[in-house]
This record gives structure tokens, C-alpha cells and sequence, in this order.
């Protein structure tokens, strides 16, 4: 059987959840959180389950979802998606960046993707026919940096979209302002789309903002903007997300979508709209996860790593060039088996290899599991 | 934007079900019940939310429900499949079979498919670069059959996968074990795969029995088996099923499917694992549908329709050319509009336009709605 995947290995996710879980490791490494939802959340899944809610939703979503999302983004980011013939809802984030990749990109297309980045997007454009074009953050002493000039560089007339993470996998980092005003000056003109992924939107730390596409008119007008569930309500496994565009890329999206899943989880899409009503889980989450930063930030304080910063995402970056000459998919293992803290490797998140000296740890924990995880590096 | 999906328009399921609503005619268009699921089901799913199991599932699913799915086709088809090789849970059939036949259907390849055919199976092929290969069923007055010497003078060099379905939407019509070993005639010796989508596996009437692809171990060896728990247990959107597939075509699966969706509903697979334990609810299934289509079928008996063999699946196809010269998608219109009751063209299933004078009724639904349905079109 002749693979269309060739490059496509078991996850990095997975294989370091087996082995932190084989050498009974603190898992530091897969991104989710080890506690659980709130119980309210639980209970209007259950309930709409009793309502009735158990057949075929509608295929773009179950309406009040899509309406408490159209909505959710109208008052934190000042654009109104047409919940009708915008918004879409998907079995996670995953299933949206599939689609969008797959709806739009045609057999020889370019698309610009910034590394690392999260490894879900180069089998898509694989699949789609297309051809990765990868753009390398710059790493300094003040963490990662798009080279937005590079990015202009690497465009050419086949390039038919750009993706754009932030809060950014694996590094922390967030996109301000000015990134989103250098990617405009680059997209003007062309008929290049934008795929965002924004499933860290509502975690953001130091009072920063979060700098949506879905903020930027003349961004919006040619983006699929993603998010999800997931990260947001601390339920990584119930796979819901959504997909926000203009109408025109919505309609293309759908047709896609309509036969890659159909439809999304019903008596979870009612359970989640109904929770949607109250802003405060998600505006409270920065704080909550900051605290969490802090804690795992300060325990390393002093430490042998060199951390870091960390603006957004549940993600903290650490150097371990004081630590160890190992490759960084050696440490990362090292780590795991011998001191019993799983960690990623950030060069699983480039095309080509490429050793920067980092890896990357999550702190979505409760504070036993970090400090736990603190008091195994921090002897290091 | 330029389509991948030219020929793509809303889905008929979708357009009917719309109708339907809005001009208040009782649905027997769509395929879904319009009763509840089992309340035990809605409970497990609730104990598996508040036991914690809202996290990533294991990307190829949560391993009790892999086992019981072995276990069952073990235990009716007498192979035994390895749960941890062999079997992975998809978000319903129809990402199963978009991802099925994305892994496996390179650019230029050819696909058979027997028409009428489910709407899902067309476009994905598209998506993946290939051919589909359509190959007319033949309809007398005792139903529906495949032309196994057509599908036999379909096959080329470029042939990679051949399609089946069964019990078959929208025919209501089942392959038997000669259809199976024409079938494996037509593979042997060449590198075709099959996919077989059988959803309604457990909807068979009359005391026939499921020709699973899974019973033949010449067809097993080279099958991406589907199916789907939303039409077995009563809950269309929840949107889980599985495939099964020898290990070499299972680990080119999940490659796919570890970028389209990466896991699924991590509680619904804990619900439905345990509720398999009991395997009353898809054994009863039989009787419980062919009630349901017999008060349906006498219903119509001595009406103007002449009712098609419904061997399996929850579908009743019906002449009407006694009541009506319409083409089948206006005759379907004007049964929704006029006469309040919604059915599905089977013209809808053909890729080139076809007219056999046939429409599918679901009878997936309470007594009640299949006595007024029955009343409305017992008079034309
Ligand atoms: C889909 S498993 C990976 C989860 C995640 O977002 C991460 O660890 O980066
Ligand atoms: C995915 S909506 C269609 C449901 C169904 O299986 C049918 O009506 O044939």
C-alpha cells in the first residue's frame, strides 16, 4: 500500500505520553490539562442528552452555538460573523484546519507556514496536494519573532494561503499588533487566504491581548479563523471547535466539511451553548493560567534552565544548554525516563531538522503535578 | 475562490429536511429516528463525564471500546480483528470513510462505486484526486441487484478501491453470500481495496443474515469496514463509529486520521463502551425495525404505490408511477409540499442523472408519525 503520508510518524503527543506514562513520569508533555471541567458544563451536556438533543444536528452547527459564538466574538474582538453563513462548527480545532486546508488548496499551491509550528498543518496541505513552504522564527533572548520579511520573501504567485498561530504552539508566544499589520501589507493585493488558528485565544497573559485575525477587517475578509472548546473549558476530548470566515469561504468550507464529519457531537453542542451564556470561565482563564505560569516559572527560578518568556498558550519554553549537549528529542527523553518530567521537543515542530536547544513544557496542571515537576528540574 | 467540489451543492438530506419543516410535512426523508435512544445509554455518557474522561482519548480510541468492538465482530462474523491494530473509532462513518478513502486514493486513481450510492462517497473521492467509476445496480420487480460482470468490466489498471454498501440506503437491498464471492472473484489477484460501508449492519429483515465484508477472510484481508453506532443505538448525532481494517491499512488510517480529527469524543466512547456490554440492543434491532416496516408497508399495501423489496436498512423504496409522470426530485417536492409528507428522490444517489420513478421513505420513526404518514399517502 503506497503511503500518501511518507513524512507521517505516530505523533510526538502521543509517543511521550506512552513513555511518560511507561516510566512514570510527571506528563509535562501533551498539551491538556490534568483536572477536570466544571461540573455545571457536564451537567447541560447530560441534560440535553435527556432533552432529546441525540439526533443529526444541523450540518454548519447547532444554531445557538453558532449564534453564542458569532456573538462571543462580536464582544471581545468587534466583528459580526453572520452566525447563519459563517460560523461552522467542527469536531475540534483539528477537523477545521483539515478542512479549511482541504477547501482550499489546490494540487500545486504554496502555503507559507511559520516554524515550529503545530504538526497538524503539513499533512493537510499533503493531502490537499499542495506544497509546504516553510518560514523559521527567530529566537532571541526575548523569545520567538515572526521575520515578517522573510514570510514576504517566500511568497510567489502559486502561494495561495499563509497560517498563522497565536497564541503560538509549541513557543508561547503571541502575535501584537504590528505582526497582524506587516501580514496585511504582505496578503494586500493577492488573493491569498489566511488560515488562523486561535485555539489559545483566551489565554493570554500580563494583560496582553490577544491579537485575533477576526479584529483586523481587511485580515477577516479573506481568513478562517479557528478555535475550539478544548483548550478554553478544560475538556480536550470532547472535540468541538469552529471555524469563523466570510461567506464565501464558509460556503467552500462547508461543502468540504459536509462530507468529511457531516456533523458535530449534538448533546455537546447544546450543553456548550448553553454554557457560553456566562463570559466569566473564559475571561477568567488568563488569570487562572497565569498563576499556573507563575508557579512553574518560579519554581525554575534559579534553576539550570533558562526560561523563556511566556506572553500566552498553557506552554513554557525552556534553553538547557547549562543542562545537557543532548539533541533536543534526546533530552526530552532523557528527561522523561531518567527524571520523571515528560517534556517536548521543539524540533518536532520543524520540517527539517533543526536544533535550537529547547523544549517545551505544559503547565495546564494542578499545582501538586507542577510542583511535583518543579522540585525534579529544579535539581537539575 | 476556486472550488474543489464543483458538482457540490447542500446535501438532499439536508434540503428535505428543510422542506419538511417548513412546510410542517412529516419527515420520512432524512434518515434518523424521531424517538429516543436507550436513558442507560444518556446515563453511562454522564458517569463517564463525571468519572473524569473529558481529556484526549488515545488517538486510535479509548481501548475498552476498540475491545468490545472486536469482541462483537468476533462474536457475529467470526473475525477477530486486533483492537489495538486493527480498529479505530472515527467520528461517525462518514469521516471514516472520507479518511479511508483519503489514505488510500492517489491522484489518477480509480474508484467503483455502485449507483444509487450514499452521497459521501463521490466527494471524497474527488478530494483525494481520483476517479470514481460508476456501476448501475439493476432494478426488476424483485428490487435491487449489482451487476457483478459490470463491475468486473469496470475494472482497469488504475482500479485501487471498489465500494460497497451494505445493507444498502437507499435501496433497502443486502448482498448475500454470492454476491460476496463474485465480488471476491473480481479482487483476487489484483491490489484493489474495498471499502464496505456497513452502517446498518444490524437492520436486517426476514431472518437474513449481514454479509459482513468481515465474514470473508479473501475480502477482510484487503477492507476498510465501517460502521457506526448513530443508527444501532438511536443517536445519529453523536458521531461515533469505527473501522476496521487489516494492520497495514489501519496504520495508513490513522495517519490520516490522527491530522483530520485526531481523537474523538472521549465520554460517548466510554458511554458506548460500556453499554456494548450488553448485546440486546443490536440484537433486538431486527425485530424492532421490521415491525416498524411492516406497519408501514401495510399501510401502503393497496395503495397506488408498488413497494420495493426492503430487506434491510430503516428504508422503504416505492414506485409511484401510478399516482404520478414527476420526475423523482419534483414528485419527492410535491409529496413534501402537497401532501405533507417528506420523502428522499432516489435520483438524489446517481452521479449522472437518472430516472427510475423511485423514492425512499425512512421508517425510522414513532407508530404515530408512520400512521399519519401512511394516511396521507395511502389516499393519493
Ligand atoms: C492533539 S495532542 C496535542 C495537544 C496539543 O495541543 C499539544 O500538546 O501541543
Ligand atoms: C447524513 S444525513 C443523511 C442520513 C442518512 O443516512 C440518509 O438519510 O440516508
Amino acid at each position: 500500500l503506497r503511503t500518501k503520508l511518507p513524512a507521517v510518524g505516530t505523533t510526538v503527543f502521543t509517543r511521550m505520553s506512552a513513555l511518560a506514562a511507561e516510566h512514570k513520569a510527571v506528563n509535562l508533555g501533551q498539551g491538556f490539562p490534568d483536572f477536570g471541567c466544571d461540573p455545571k458544563l457536564q451537567e447541560m451536556v447530560g441534560e440535553a442528552m435527556r432533552a432529546g438533543h441525540n439526533q443529526y444536528p444541523m450540518m454548519s452547527g447547532v444554531p445557538a452555538l453558532r449564534e453564542a459564538i458569532a456573538a462571543k466574538i462580536d464582544a471581545l474582538y468587534g466583528h459580526s460573523y453572520d452566525a447563519a453563513a459563517e460560523i461552522t462548527v467542527t469536531a475540534g480545532a483539528t477537523q477545521a484546519v483539515m478542512t479549511a486546508i482541504l477547501c482550499c488548496v489546490h494540487a500545486g499551491d504554496e502555503v507559507i507556514v511559520i516554524e515550529p509550528a503545530y504538526d497538524c498543518y503539513l499533512p493537510a496541505i499533503e493531502l490537499a496536494g499542495g506544497v509546504a513552504v516553510p518560514v523559521a522564527m527567530q529566537v532571541g533572548a526575548d523569545g520567538y519573532s515572526v521575520p515578517w520579511n522573510q514570510v514576504a520573501a517566500a511568497v510567489t504567485p502559486r502561494t495561495r494561503l499563509v497560517v498563522i498561530n497565536s497564541p503560538h504552539n509549541p513557543t508561547g508566544s503571541i502575535l501584537r499588533e504590528a505582526d497582524l499589520h506587516a501580514l496585511a501589507d504582505i496578503v494586500r493585493g493577492t488573493d491569498m487566504l489566511i488560515l488562523s488558528d486561535e485555539v489559545y485565544e483566551h489565554v493570554v497573559f500580563d494583560g496582553g491581548r490577544h491579537e485575533s485575525v477576526s479584529r483586523h477587517p481587511d485580515l477577516a475578509a479573506r481568513a478562517f479563523v479557528v478555535s475550539s472548546f478544548g483548550k478554553t473549558y478544560h475538556v480536550t476530548g470532547w472535540k468541538v471547535g469552529y471555524v469563523a470566515a466570510p461567506a464565501p469561504l464558509t460556503s467552500e468550507f462547508r461543502k468540504v466539511h459536509q462530507y468529511n464529519v457531516f456533523t458535530v457531537n449534538t448533546p455537546m453542542q447544546h450543553g456548550i451553548a448553553g454554557y457560553m451564556h456566562d463570559p466569566e470561565p473564559y475571561l477568567g482563564l488568563p488569570a487562572f493560567y497565569q498563576r499556573k505560569r507563575d508557579l512553574f516559572r518560579d519554581g525554575l527560578e534559579g534553576s539550570r534552565f533558562t526560561l523563556l518568556p511566556a506572553d500566552g498558550t498553557y506552554f513554557q519554553c525552556v534553553r538547557y544548554d547549562a543542562i545537557s549537549p543532548l539533541p533536543e528529542a534526546q533530552f526530552a527523553e532523557w528527561l522523561t525516563t531518567e527524571i520523571k518530567v515528560a517534556a517536548i521537543p521543539v524540533s518536532a515542530f520543524y520540517s527539517k531538522p533543526t536544533e535550537s536547544g529547547i523544549v517545551r513544557f505544559c503547565f495546564a496542571k494542578k499545582d501538586e503535578t507542577l510542583a511535583l515537576a518543579v522540585d525534579r528540574l529544579a535539581r537539575l
